[in-house]
């Protein structure tokens, strides 16, 4: 606390991300990170925008990544707004699109940033409960309200919305702006990105973090109608326009050249989630049925918090929220198959040891 | 204009940042770029760090680049904050620490920039004229307010005010946070990093854009007393906590391991900055005494926007600005020795041609 601050300031709760040891030979399964690399064209991409042109400002527009995204999603290239990762999206979007004066609605258990913002912007809001499956019900979202926005598939609990619900809450709203946040949707079956020609109140995020491999490179962005977007403009060009560097910009465009790659990448991830869930109910855990690249799971006797402290001593990290509803709760990234192994080998010894 | 935008939106008027036309062999004067590229070593780093570790995120806090900077300015790791881009770091520091319940103080012509955040923020400022030779005197700050921030050198007049007057109005001013953007200090003769340790209430804010070349990386940082500091930290948490991708914190800290190549560089633009001057006073215009690495010109009878458009068509782009005061003036960025001639010898001919 200081003087110094703005009133703002104290009251933050500021977000906590995962955490980032550094020790070797960690497995780290606890920020939803890709086990593999980014596509190898990536990397060419950045190695041949490294050099003295860094010297100059790149595009504030980053227009020729906008188009390629556009042309990737079939829609038109004021469709799109891009970011330093989905969380400044995010954040533009909490400001320039969900402040209104009646609250804004999302569920008591998702993106836990989410309530971060609203504190950030003094934006009203009030958390749904998700039933007690962790599923969410759309006759829940029937109150007046500013905006919703929901993660899709959901986070931690992995689990997804069907489109067809999505649909029905943007024709029950049609004054409200909807976000759809899609972080992993790509490890899911189906998109909201298909109605965001036929809504214009529809806004859908997305990151290259988790499928694309490019946690690294901090790129996310919007998908929505052309007013939408304008809005998230005009702040965004009110607070930095030169959002994305140049690196990133080339980057980014070449992981959308290369969807073979990410459609590969993420078949051996959804294989390998499968196999890890199969392991995790043969150990007794309960898994939710994720769409994701993550499971959330919870053993029928052992205490989350024991089991994420033992997996840590043996340098295995995965991520517990001690909060409400969810604090029996591991949530797990899915790593190699290897990876895997080795956690279901680490569980089935902490679980035999302490039986 | 959109229903769906929050109302603060349709009230914004973004920043207009200089051009970045995509046109083959243009001298390009408009945006303060470094005519060299950064220091090989840079490009080294990034190289380095251009592997399948892009699928992992950065550390948050960037420690390491934070512990390079500290020791470069011989401050504590506290005393650092770093962002995507001096501009992110402005924000931050708009909103984290110059909303108060007094009005902000700065120049009526400084960077064009601080207004668009206090409309962003919603904070009362009064702008302070300059005196007519584009002077700041701090005796025209001795109003009661909720902080003061100026760019020094000054943005687009290129002009400093002594460290010894920054630190008198620091002292005059205990209660408010003084911010001195420092964008373009590595070409000046003295900081005010100097007096960090010493005033509490001290924020200096300096970029990688300029001095070190590194515009398309977008790194900045702000020093300033931990208290500072931490009140900049919560905000940036509540706003995206992984601000600086994993090439920009590589590229930076192999920034600020070059220092031989700064001080080079910095040589070379100062060089040419004072042969340029030499040559557009014969050429009878009024330049302002630069610190920077532009210089602020108006010509004794050529109107300056066509001035601007002359060169334009040969392929020769400054800034011009349309606003109150400095209407009649270019800001011309530094560049080569051979850009600056090519300069001097369209202007001899525009001029030529219209007398």
């Amino acid at each position: 606390m200081s003087r110094f601050w703005s009133n703002i300031v104290s009251q933050l709760t500021p977000y906590t991300p995962g955490e980032q040891p550094q020790i070797d030979n960690l497995i780290k399964l606890n920020t939803n990170e890709n086990p593999y690399g980014p596509s190898p064209k990536v990397i060419k991409a950045i190695a041949e925008s490294n050099n003295e042109s860094l010297r100059k400002y790149p595009d504030p527009n980053a227009d020729t990544l906008k188009t390629t995204i556009a042309r990737h999603f079939e829609l038109d290239d004021n469709m799109v707004f891009v970011g330093n990762s989905s969380d400044e999206v995010l954040a533009h979007v909490f400001r320039g699109l969900l402040k209104h004066d009646k609250p804004l609605l999302f569920p008591d258990i998702t993106y836990s940033f989410y309530p971060v913002y609203c504190k950030l912007f003094d934006i009203e809001f009030n958390q749904i409960p998700l039933r007690d499956d962790f599923t969410l019900n759309i006759d829940d979202y029937q109150a007046s309200n500013g905006g919703i926005i929901f993660a899709n598939p959901n986070a931690p609990t992995g689990m997804a919305l069907s489109i067809e619900k999505v649909e029905i809450l943007l024709q029950r709203n049609p004054n409200s702006v909807i976000v759809v946040d899609e972080a992993y949707v790509d490890f899911a079956n189906d998109s909201a990105v298909r109605l965001v020609k036929k809504y214009t109140n529809l806004l859908v995020t997305q990151t290259l973090s988790k499928s694309r491999s490019l946690a690294g490179l901090r790129v996310g962005f919007a998908l929505g109608h052309a007013e939408l977007i304008e809005g998230l403009e005009r702040v965004k060009n009110s607070f930095h326009p030169y959002a994305l560097d140049s690196l990133a910009i080339a980057g980014a465009q070449a992981a959308f050249a290369d969807n073979a790659y990410l459609e590969q990448t993420c078949a051996k991830v959804n294989s390998t989630r499968e196999r890890t869930t199969q392991a995790l109910k043969a150990l007794r855990f309960e898994v939710l049925p994720s769409s994701a690249n993550f499971v959330f799971a919870r053993h029928v006797s052992h205490n989350a918090e024991k089991l994420f402290l033992s997996l840590r001593e043996r340098g295995i990290v995965v991520r517990y929220f001690d909060k409400p509803r969810i604090s029996e709760f591991l949530r797990i990234s899915i790593g190699t198959n290897d990876e895997m192994n080795a956690l279901i080998e680490a569980l089935t010894d902490i679980i035999a040891s302490n039986s």
